[in-house]
């Protein structure tokens, strides 16, 4: 049994991976869920990757609290099933709650949810472990640090951070920093993102040069992309839009809730009557038009990509149009992004993205001297780095080191290790379930490895039923085998292939002594192997094989 | 009838996507295939990617020699399809046509191969066409640019280029391209790889400080991974190898073929008695020991990922060994790559990739100012921007009107344009048969669409079989029907789901007039309406459905 007053810290998403970031933080029975993020996914159907919350889920008794520092999917987008399966109250900014609502109203959950507005001076105590917040700069306004008061010390999580300048969400509450750093700090828990980028972290305000330059430049409509979460980027935009003459069409639903709320909140500002809806923005002289919107990442169905292949009805990019991605491309969109690209320019627009223009994209994340600036602040006994694949927490250890944390007081933890902080000492007592839930369409549950495994396997190769009918009573074959196939070969051409296989399939089942075959799973196991290895040698590929042998 | 002295230039592969580079060249009846290259594929089981010489084939009878610029497998990969196809005489310096032998002799066409072996000095004649050579830069030892004489004119095809410096494979003749500029050129095709980097190239002794540093700080063995082809960037491994006292293994089948091949032509030097086998590797002092090998994309069964992750039995990454990844990471392999250097750090060795560490790399291609220079070398008529995706054709033809190209001499061209160039005019002319024939496995046949189509509804929703056996004589079912699926829902915890399945698909039938319901097409494809619609319904997924209705 572990002593009451001692600390545990239990990553369930984002150390070691990009995206759905989930930490739990446990003492004395009490246990709060910092942030609970979701990964997008393009692959084998899956939409979204969640944490896996069963450990939480066994302990649900004792979740006190959700704090969500920040309204960014990879830090609220699982908040949905976490209230399904381990309900508790939810605190965040105004912001962050209204953007949280829309997935929690989309999932049937936001009815039941106990939604709690906060701001950085407020105090929450969940048994022993209290949280105050200090504000960090970041590209979502008000972001909060979390700053757990433990019986043993302080545990500061710093959320996503930079030090930021003029034109970011928020100031960067150095004093606060400091001040925490005199007091003295257990262990710090901080941001790895950009541990492989040298220098600070570029300010917000980096980018206005370049985006001023285009609007100068520019003759006819600005298309923009970037992030729906990025208000501070879309706040320029709407600067630059307003400061050009320019009316402000928003478009795609994520752009259009999150400009909504935003501005109702009175964290974005909208010019008054310089909104128009896109039907409008046709017929405006061309140079009086923006058009903002997603699709930054080329992603395919958003209306940026279909725009650039001329799939979307309701506007058409026309040549001379401006088209601005101001936004990093996350690994693995780069050949999206490509394509839309390349289509963008064969309809003869200019396109200014990250391949040929500088200065559309300044991070939300700290380089590594703004993360050596928090360690220098802070002075905590411990280090943990989080956020991040397994390169970046390396490489912020070594930071850590470098700045001045001794090497044995530095842990670099993975989803699911346990690291239980005492007085005493600091380290991985045990390794807890983790790992991923992927979600498909809307299906709540769980998408199975298995149903994973398969698709993948599907995807490679295709499959071949092989269906034999056969009489209960004599075992004989009451038809001939019908074979079917997906993804395989185009079946209409292979004729030889097929009638060989129904031929191997039948000589199969005749090979087998009688007693075996009477049996069906043995006989469609026999049928399997016979056409696997069949199909191998004379297509050099292994579909999947589903023999159904019917007794009727 | 388009006039006998006309040039037509006719891409395949190359132009508006990345590799499979292909371009035919047409004049008075007499055609040259100049370079056919393939593109590797990571998706739904293809191999990789050929371009499609279906308009080729028709016209073989024309097809008078095929020339090879160098030996990159995105020049060379798909011979053995033309030659089983549109066989032709095949030019090529000595190392070019020894690394496309291995590929000849896999797919059973290297026996008929006519092969020549050629060097900068040679002219080819093709009848209405003459080809002499110039020395370009690149990363290949002995790249040629191909110089077409017609009736009409000069055309240069460059190939790939840059103009380099010290320690790249070959000097660029500048002197050549000078003088042929002085001559007149009637059109240039010039390689758009880079057109988005501003500045020079950086020779490929630009890595030698950083990998020399590397070398001297390491302690351990030193894992150095690069492309198999990249044969200037192996000699430098190779030489820093021997200077810093380092024994040299070489692992994995392309770079054990290709340093052979290369080493006995003369174009590598190996020290004599410095190759040891990857057993010896683990018997010497881990300071003495250089390991050379591919995998720096995070190819999935590579030696360097397979290494990474523990499965590689022949030799294990240890703490404190160095890793290199000295190659670009080519657009698509991000994330493949990410993974690797992840697990590599997890094993607790130093890595060195594009991600953390500047000066890896050193492109074979040109960057803005050679293409300039290119350009104001050789003054064309015409000008035509090739070897790149769309948007890298579309810089290029900018940096051509930059360059003193008039506008409309300049033409961005993409696979399939048949441009004819006439004394008078040049100008697209038709729209020929173009496209990508996919490869998979060790099928030599095209691996039809329907069946990639399949392919991608099988990975994304996975499918769905319904067996339904009737009495041939009454029509009446003589057994439940069978739902069997993979990769859709897991069966075994969906038991009502299937239930429900197996009565929709009854009732679908019963709810048929019984004449309709006869025709067994009928009845399935009522079938598989009505089960569509209750999955779509009940699951929200779209799985390819089989009605399979077996009358008995």
């Amino acid at each position: 049994m572990s002593n009451p007053t001692n600390v545990s810290i239990i990553p369930l998403g984002g150390l070691g991976e990009f995206g759905m970031n989930a930490m739990l933080v446990e003492c004395g029975g009490d246990m709060i869920l910092i942030d609970i993020g979701m990964t997008p996914s393009r692959r084998f159907g899956i939409d979204m990757a969640l944490p896996d919350i069963g450990y939480l889920i066994e302990r649900r008794e004792q979740l006190r609290g959700i704090v969500l520092t920040h309204g960014h999917e990879d830090h609220i987008g699982s908040l949905w099933h976490v209230l399904k399966h381990a309900p508790a109250p939810v605190y965040g900014t105004d912001l962050t709650l209204e953007l949280a609502k829309n997935r929690l109203k989309e999932w049937g959950v936001l009815a039941d949810a106990d939604l709690n507005v906060i701001d950085a001076d407020d105090r929450l105590e969940f048994g022993n472990i209290a949280c105050d917040f200090l504000r960090v700069s970041h590209s979502f306004p008000n972001t909060l640090a979390a700053v757990l008061r433990t019986p043993i010390g302080t545990i500061l999580h710093t959320s996503d951070f930079k030090l930021g300048g003029p034109l970011d969400a928020d100031q960067f509450d150095a004093a606060g920093f400091a001040l925490l750093g005199e007091e003295g700090i257990l262990a710090l828990l901080s941001d790895s993102t950009n541990t492989e980028s040298p220098g600070f972290s570029p300010p917000e305000s980096s980018v206005r040069p370049q985006l001023t330059e285009i609007f100068r430049s520019s003759r006819r409509r600005i298309i923009a992309s970037t992030f729906a979460s990025s208000l501070r980027r879309i706040q320029q935009l709407i600067d630059l839009a307003a400061e050009f003459g320019r009316q402000i069409a928003v478009a795609g639903r994520s752009m259009v809730n999150n400009t909504r709320a935003a501005s109702e909140l009175g964290h974005l500002w909208l010019p008054s009557n310089a909104t128009i809806d896109l039907r409008r923005a046709k017929e405006l002289p061309p140079d009086e038009v923006m058009v903002l919107m997603t699709g930054s990442q080329g992603e395919p169905f958003s209306a940026l990509s279909m725009m650039a292949d001329g799939s979307y009805g309701r506007f058409r990019i026309e040549k001379g149009d401006s088209v601005i991605l101001s936004a990093r491309v996350i690994p693995g969109c780069e050949k999206d992004v490509a394509r839309v690209v390349d289509n963008l320019y064969r309809l003869g627009a200019d396109v200014y993205y990250s391949g040929n223009c500088d200065g559309l994209h300044a991070s939300g994340h700290g380089y590594r001297e703004d993360l050596r600036m928090m360690i220098q602040l802070t002075r905590p006994r411990y280090f943990i780095p989080i956020h991040g694949d397994y390169r970046q927490l390396h490489q912020h250890a070594l930071l850590a080191e470098e700045s001045g944390v001794s090497p044995q007081h530095i842990h670099v933890i993975e989803n699911g290790d346990r690291l239980e902080i005492s007085e005493e000492r600091c380290e991985v007592v045990e390794k807890v379930r983790a790992g991923r839930v992927l979600v498909d369409g809307q299906m709540l549950e769980r998408l199975d490895e298995i149903v994973l495994r398969d698709r993948r396997q599907l995807s490679e190769d295709g499959m071949a039923i092989a269906i034999l009918v056969r009489c209960q009573e004599t075992g004989e074959p009451l038809a001939e085998p019908e074979i079917v196939s997906r993804g395989f070969v185009y079946m209409d051409e292979s004729e030889e292939l097929v009638n060989q296989a129904k031929a191997v399939a039948l000589e199969a089942l005749k090979a087998m002594p009688p007693e075996e075959r009477a049996h069906k799973e043995a006989a469609q196991e026999a049928v399997r192997v016979a056409l696997r290895r069949y199909f191998s040698k004379n297509t050099d590929r292994r579909p999947v094989i589903l023999p159904v042998v019917l007794d009727v």
